[in-house]
């Protein structure tokens, strides 16, 4: 059981991962005071905060997502919280919100669309989920499976990173679809995790050795829709298997955000150009006039027990440097979160 | 001056180009009676044949894009005709006609799909250009660049291959478009043609050197829509200077088709998804029922003087193997024809 803080514990950026995996150390925990909002500011409670691959290129420069974080700066993220104080009139007190926080357990905000803020106002699951599978994770798998994938009932689906927070959504949203799923993992038990528990018609692991064989063996009509979670060796195996006209939707690389950085080479991306293929990246971001969509898509499917989601969920802020070390290390089981305050649900 | 034959001389398929370039003693001519037509069938003239890259993989085994050649066959192509004889009701003689003749001087046919035959009904420029500016290369510059590339006026587009057939059409549309246009040719005359005759903005001349200083040097701005005729090394510095949400047109690899046909390694693929951007391929016979739309819209800039087009015409079909190596040279200038019988017009 978590107390309400009393002051604003904070995570620092302390070391930029050059060249290297991230590690603790990179982080420095500090003390401050909880904020008070200036005019049209709202003060945020934050309850569960996001982890996500993303964020190792927060901690670099240059990374040309979003603008780098300078050492000292509180490290950036999303996550789900109650307003506490306000003087901006859209945001009142009890309001459960969704947005940019940052590592900490009181964040300010504005109403200004850098905070991507937008209220939860569903009650049927957990509010945890709009960092998951009711939020821009599942957004994702839906858009992305959807819009760039465009999958057809019977064709064969691959998902890499498939135990991850997008890949477990892709999974069963295929499923539901009618096409033949296939999920890529990093361990034996994330492997029957995809088949027993997220509806998976088959799993590789990659650490069992030669993919490209797992992948024939598993996909024997070719892959239709790739949806690339992982970038590098898993992409250009995958790639080297296409049929004519797929789609592959070029969702992550998490392949690229550990070791040294630099990119691997892709041997079969010649295959989009010879095979009428399609490749494509996104930004979930650029959905945002449409995740009522979505949302209330995946709402049904969760209802009707076709659609589950697992979060992995670690208590106190003390443990934010070691969720976000738990991914590159494939240890997290879905969606990443930590609970930094009390839920009041 | 070519007489009108009056046998049927045809190029064999006589070795496979196997891990290494094509070359002449892989074809053997031979002399034939002309054909006569059956029930259902017509017979042409062929007037202008056609030479395009890909022709190596007819030749080989299992290229995946048409049933393999055997040995001793007709080699296959597209050309422009005129219909002799004819038992069937649809195609009269006289008629002009495009398809797949093969490489010979009189080609029989029937009107099923396989043969993609359709009749060339404009007479406001020669007919050598229904294998050109207004036939297949055309209409694939045309839809590559408009449905994949969607080409914002402003924007910057780079075409690599830009002086053969398809790039040539690329960079004049693109202009017309209001598009910055900067070509990649292989020799100093190339670049100077496509800056001088063909309206493009800068040109790169990929054998003088650092391939990706030059594109910093005329991508100032870096690169919107990338219309790749070739692959390999190009496509990869490409890949490093696209901006985000840009759209790579994977046209061709002819850098693929020369040497021992094992694909290139891309460093850069990862950037697609990165920076929400879009790859694809297509194959323009599924335009099919959109073409007309393409031929108006062509036909009109050829008569306002805003498109121009060049064709390169070896005369006999005795030269047919001679004009295919210029492509893999990159000896051609324009479209790669060879006249094989007169031209009535």
């Amino acid at each position: 059981m978590i107390d309400t803080p009393k002051t604003n514990l904070q995570w620092l950026l302390a070391d930029r991962p050059i060249d290297r995996a991230v590690r603790e150390s990179d982080f420095k925990l500090h003390e401050a005071p909880i904020p008070e909002p200036k005019e049209g500011e709202f003060v945020i409670r934050v309850i569960y905060s996001s982890l996500a691959p993303v964020m190792r290129f927060y901690m670099l420069d240059g990374a040309g997502i979003e603008e780098p974080l300078e050492i000292g700066d509180v490290m950036r993220g999303r996550g789900v919280g109650q307003v506490v104080t306000s003087k901006n009139p859209d945001y009142m007190p009890g309001d459960i919100v969704h947005g940019k926080m940052g590592w900490q357990q009181y964040a300010v905000a504005d109403g200004s669309p850098y905070y991507l803020m937008y209220k939860v106002s569903q009650r049927e699951v957990p509010v945890s989920t709009a960092l998951g599978v009711l939020g821009m994770t599942g957004f994702t798998a839906y858009f992305g499976l959807f819009d760039i994938g465009k999958p057809v009932a019977g064709e064969t689906v691959l998902v890499s990173g498939a135990a991850g927070g997008v890949g477990s959504n892709v999974g069963q949203i295929a499923k539901i679809r009618g096409c033949k799923t296939i999920g890529i993992a990093g361990s034996k038990e994330k492997c029957e995790l995809l088949v027993d528990s997220l509806g998976y018609d088959a799993a590789i692991n990659y650490r069992d050795g030669d993919i490209g064989a797992q992948m024939d063996a598993t996909c024997p009509d070719g892959i239709d829709v790739f949806f690339d979670n992982v970038g590098g060796e898993i992409l250009d195996e995958g790639l080297a298997r296409i049929n004519k006209y797929a789609r592959i939707v070029a969702c992550g690389q998490i392949s690229q955000y550990i070791g040294d950085g630099s990119p691997r080479p892709i041997k079969n991306a010649y295959k989009i150009g010879r095979l009428n293929a399609l490749m494509q990246g996104f930004l979930i971001y650029d959905y945002a006039p449409r995740l009522a969509e979505a949302e209330s898509g995946m709402v049904q499917w969760i209802r009707e027990g076709r659609l589950t989601y697992q979060e992995d969920i670690l208590d106190g802020i003390e443990r934010m440097p070691e969720a976000l070390i738990r991914l590159y290390d494939s240890k997290n089981k879905g969606k990443q979160l930590v609970q930094v305050s009390p839920d009041p649900f």
